[in-house]
């Protein structure tokens, strides 16, 4: 099992030549989801040969345009191309006023079916779920409203232990689902044999927390408490923490105590502000807090395992 | 004198690598005018080198995203650049809604003048006039309502025939505004010097017609009659005739007849469709019909004169 996170844009504010505002593609348990989609996504989604029709979900983190300019033409695009699957799009209130003002008054209304799930609430929701995963906002402290998302293998079934199953003749083909579901094995003569004597342990399920843009925020480290990977914007370096908090952004520092107080596996930093030329810099910086920093660069593609 | 005319983006429907929609600055008489803005212009402007600040008007002539999905974020990268100065809007009604809606809900109001000039009509407008240079629309026949724009310099002042004027004795230096003006010039002695023999005609007054999108229109030909240029769409070759009927869109053999029929001095043609891997095959196409075509081609720099 493993997530792949591909980093589609990484900067913050205004799309520059080679330089794409937020965007990534989460492969989750045979999903595609789609995290924001600044200005460019579309080409950036071309570039790195993602299948557009792999996507079902797409999730906004808030309205400011680095962050969702891209949608309109994306939306679009799966219209050309003769999309007729649902596509679902999480984001806030008001993202579905924007969307279908656009198709209304361009007559481009989509053939396929375009779902709008609006998020108004400042409490964490539960905002999709299957067998296999789910996904959750978190309420971050940004200018306008914002939210992150906990994306959340379920548990797994347990794993046979095949040279144990097939030591004891009474077991059946049949009852293997019971097995991997942990349940112990009885046999006929009333002896129980321990589930645990016959199985391990699935493996951990992994999880991705998505947290862009706010500004340094410790409320939202029970939520994402030993999360596999944390995305964390850094906009900023320590040299511009005023400013940082007027416009509630986070510096390399910040997301790094974040990291570290929330017990992360790893935290992968981006949303860099125009005005470093050195993107360097915000990993030696927040690796003065916190060991496993990644800096998000686009066409990185991060398998987390 | 010279127009200048930057193509930005030449392609329709949606942007790919390297592909870019339509967009094109024209620099005429010290304006900077932007017509049309598909995803991805404001990077393009930045490859091409293009002062933002200079950009005062931009025309846009339909509301179809691939001329249109640019335009939230160029306004916005004007307001992250701390523009001062006004921003012209000229587009087709809704044009206002669409912006205005996304500033709102982004709680990104500009802090430069952003004025929206909401067009409605089915006849040739007026729409921007100084001691230059005038701009017309030009009513096309696409699938929603859409408009060419007609850019015109104004004739101007008859050039001195200094060697003419320094052997009168008597005309001075503050005669001169009005012999550039045409006026005759009168002796003490009531004798008379006509004009013509102080000055020389002005040069040509140059005109830039941009026509896209577009069905095959002859409507238009009496007001494009003589322009020194005319964009012209061609989504489509000859082949797909009658897709490009349905659609309202042009092929290259129609985009050269209309420049036949008007007597334009040289034609660019742009708006291929994705389908084409062959873009010389559009030259081809309309050189059958009309001698003097360019290919509009991303970064290629027109000069008109």
């Amino acid at each position: 099992m493993s997530l792949k996170l591909t980093i589609l844009g990484c900067h913050s504010a205004t799309p520059r030549v080679n330089a794409h505002p937020t965007s990534q593609l989460l492969e989750i348990k045979n999903h595609y989801f789609l995290i924001d989609c600044g200005e460019g996504t579309q080409v950036q989604l071309r570039k790195y040969k993602v299948k557009f029709a792999a996507i079902k979900r797409i999730f906004i983190s808030h309205l400011h345009g680095d962050h969702i300019f891209g949608l309109i033409g994306l939306i679009s695009t799966f219209r050309i191309l003769n999309r007729e699957s649902e596509l679902h799009i999480y984001g806030p209130k008001g993202i579905k006023e924007i969307i279908t003002i656009q198709l209304k008054l361009s007559n481009s209304w989509t053939h396929y079916p375009l779902l709008f799930h609006e998020l108004t609430s400042s409490e964490s929701e539960l905002l999709y779920e299957d067998d296999n995963v789910e996904v959750y906002t978190i309420p971050l402290d940004h200018r306008i409203y914002t939210n992150g998302f906990l994306f959340r293998e379920k548990k797994g079934e347990r794993k046979l232990n095949m040279n144990a199953i097939l030591n004891c003749e009474e077991i059946e083909r049949c009852d293997y689902q019971n097995l991997k579901n942990g349940k112990d094995f009885i046999l006929k003569n009333g002896k129980v044999i321990k589930n645990e004597d016959l199985t391990s342990n699935p493996p951990n399920p992994l999880s991705y927390a998505f947290c862009s843009d706010t500004c340094f925020y410790p409320k939202i480290v029970p939520q994402i408490k030993n999360v596999s990977c944390l995305y964390h914007e850094t906009t900023f370096l320590n040299d511009k923490e005023a400013l940082a908090a007027t416009t509630k952004h986070s510096t390399a520092q910040q997301a790094a105590t974040i990291a570290l107080q929330a017990n992360v596996k790893q935290l992968i930093i981006g949303h860099y502000s125009g005005r470093y030329k050195n993107i360097e810099a915000f990993k030696t910086e927040a690796l003065e807090v916190f060991e496993n920093i990644h800096l998000a660069l686009e066409g990185t593609v991060f398998e987390i395992s």
